[in-house]
């Protein structure tokens, strides 16, 4: 195991963001020029500085989560007495109280089943509340604001299947709630009711909550290595203090992608891991991307809409899917590859059919070279076409790597969001929904919504419904 | 259980396509006018009977997949065989010879252990090796080709697996290959070593595969109702007779979409199943919508590029991930929702905290309610916005359900293909990338490939490698 406070082995295991792809040298017209972020390099310092600031007064507290020792060792602590209580976690959280510990679980290897159930999809819900021992689990509810609709049913429902099965005075023991460490009622509900809880801190939204307890417990919960995840974060923050644009990759990265968004249209950023094992990151990237960036804002009194659309691709399977469209489809993308260089395991291709031109080829090489060799043949094949390329490459897949990650795109599309002068901490536009929801389930306060709700479906043509 | 040979039946559990939300009636500007889609009319009808008359010539021969009687014998029988054999199904195949299946075994109930293994991800494939018991598993390699590279590298890692531990007699009776009827590699093997075999009928495509033996010889052994399914195709094959445009599903469907892209700019289509079960069917629809119509064309001798870009959401889970951007981003998207009206399983919300407003009013609906309404919320929530969006109901989701929507999005997505005029058939893109891994691959007769990659490594500029 690498002992990363040697500062030899955390350059060993540096993700490496190579944006050659992405460059007019490469894809001429379609790629960027080295004076055009040259032109941006004042306004990348001004807004380093600005961000510092904040970074400085405390308004950005995400940025110092990998060295919040004292949070850190109540998660451990609290961990190890559930790992002696339980052999199942059940997550119930959704959003960014779901998508970082998803990443998590799915990249690493759990040596404890923990399982995140981030929907009110009844047949799936049910089935997992089938397939439990509830003496054996304990349930992580996790909401910030403590009343997160689908969170809050979920929460309604095993709290009662657990006062009948288990009785009054031993449920508590299996519930360990998440949340604002003073507002909201969940927090009045663990007064109230005695549950083991733990802090989401202040001023951290969920999308960018994993490294607190919110993934950092399930994490812990599942064997994973979290010091070493932590390590990778502040790795990275290391490295993206850096004040020179060409040498900060989190500031180099987001400014890329910013001027081909709004100079060149590619308004839509393909996350293609060559790994099974990233595709929940590529979930993870897509909440914040989408909620940081995907914005109205008013410039010169007109509304105007930004944000990239981020998508995922896992290769080598979506070359079957989404490739052609990459290849020949509209000029609108960026592809962000990231490779794995050491898949932690390799399987041989055995050598056979010889005689066979389509097959005789493959033997001798590794499962693992193949997939490689395929990330390698598509990042050239969409520079052949002119389409920008990004290529991120992980030594290995590792809790150090994932730390780095989650690091880079946290820091980066923050410094996006000055770029496109959008607050990238929240996310006003998903009130509407949640306030019709409310109409209809008949909350009260949301009697106007009521209205809207029947007008819609009063207003329905017949002759538009097949 | 219904009986789908009678019309009610069939009308009881139709899919039900709504498209108020994309008309200009509802959200303005950013809707199509009726009077786009008359203006497309004349054009609509000659595409019909263009396409009627290729269908009648053979040379659409997926329009007529949910009637091949013969062929669904040949491969019902044959799962007959192999579920006597074999406790497991592991099917190898990527791309069209997985997206089906995984599409159908996640939506529905198998009874039987089927497990689609489409990348060649070391560590996943790995550990699925690691888990099977090879006396009672069977193996589909399935590639129309014959030359898949990642299906043949797969084939080639079992079958020696096989050859080692069942030995030269017994190994051969644990592989069924699906693949071209006369030509390709695994053809030739499927005569040398007398593998039992299947048809890729002739002009099918992986994308339009799902109901020949590649998607119902899986779904069979999973213990599936295909005849339900095929049903359903059928079904929707009548619907899709209809000669008005307005009362054709598939054809309305794909016009309002080409005009939505061509139109509007909304380039970016969103599929949102509200049920965790269809999350596959947006990666099927993914390959189908991007392959088909992801293409250059040349018009009066410049090269443009077409093809809106599919992306999919889970409701409600996405909500907390894309709905931010849906809502205040870019007016690039129309957003499809899928929504199931009987989830097969309700599960109620449990009256509790009556005195706090963020939960007592979720007590009393159930689980699945509260995810209909969070649909219709959204749906809402986006034309209030001038966000187009469509809304597919399902009954229920069950094979008769499946095969609709299969059907009516071959059906539209061959009408797209013709409204921009590109073939939805093939799929040029790919191969650079195919060829430049057999070069890295050292497969004869790929040097100038070869020469290439070399190139690219030596022209990559050290200070654009952070």
């Amino acid at each position: 195991m690498p002992d990363y406070r040697r500062r030899a082995a955390r350059e060993a295991m540096s993700v490496r963001l190579d944006v050659n792809g992405m460059m007019a040298e490469a894809i001429g017209q379609a790629g960027v020029g080295t004076d055009e972020v040259d032109g941006l390099a004042m306004r990348a310092v001004e807004t380093a500085h600005a961000l510092q600031a904040k970074r400085a007064a405390g308004e950005l507290p995400f940025y110092d989560l990998p060295y919040q020792k004292e949070a850190i060792g109540i998660t451990k602590a609290l961990a190890a007495e559930l790992r002696a209580e339980c052999d199942t976690l059940v997550v119930l959280g959704i959003g960014g109280s779901a998508l970082g510990t998803k990443t998590l679980l799915s990249a690493l290897e759990p040596t404890r089943r923990v399982i995140v159930a981030d929907n009110v999809d009844p047949w799936t819900f049910g089935k997992l509340l089938d397939g439990l021992d509830l003496t054996r689990t304990a349930f992580n509810v996790i909401s910030k604001s403590g009343e997160t609709a689908e969170t809050m049913a979920q929460f309604l429902i095993i709290r009662d299947l657990l006062l009948r099965q288990l009785g009054a005075v031993d449920y508590a023991r299996h519930v360990v709630i998440t949340t604002d460490a003073d507002a909201g009622a969940l927090r009045q509900i663990v007064h109230d009711e005695g549950f083991r809880s733990l802090d989401v801190p202040p001023g951290v939204g969920g999308r960018f909550s994993v490294l607190t307890a919110v993934g950092l417990f399930p994490a812990t919960i599942a064997g994973l290595r979290i010091d070493d995840l932590l390590a990778g974060a502040a790795w990275m923050d290391s490295r993206c203090q850096e004040s020179k644009l060409w040498q900060n990759p989190a500031h180099l990265l987001s400014t890329l992608l910013y001027l081909a968004d709004t100079q060149r249209r590619q308004n839509i950023v393909v996350v293609m891991p060559y790994s099974d094992r990233l595709r929940d990151f590529g979930a993870w990237f897509t909440q914040l991307w989408a909620e940081s960036l995907g914005k109205a804002e008013t410039v010169d009194g007109a509304p105007t809409h930004v944000g990239q659309t981020p998508l995922t691709a896992v290769g080598a399977t979506d070359q079957h899917s989404l490739l052609q469209l990459l290849v020949e489809g509209p000029a609108d993308k960026v592809v962000i590859m990231l490779r794995v260089e050491d898949h932690g395991r390799e399987i041989p291709i055995p050598e056979a059919y010889a005689d066979l031109d389509s097959l005789g080829y493959l033997g001798g090489a590794g499962l693992g070279q193949l997939l490689n060799r395929e990330q390698y043949a598509t990042e050239l094949a969409l520079v052949q076409q002119q389409r920008p390329v990004i290529t991120l490459t992980l030594p290995q897949l590792n809790p150090f790597a994932l730390g780095q990650l989650f690091y880079l795109f946290e820091a980066a599309v923050v410094f996006a969001g000055a770029l496109y002068r959008v607050n990238p901490l929240d996310q006003p536009g998903v009130q509407a929904s949640n306030r019709l929801t409310y109409a209809q389930m008949g909350r009260a306060g949301f009697e106007n919504e009521r209205a809207a709700v029947e007008a819609w479906v009063a207003r329905k043509r017949s002759e538009y419904i097949l």
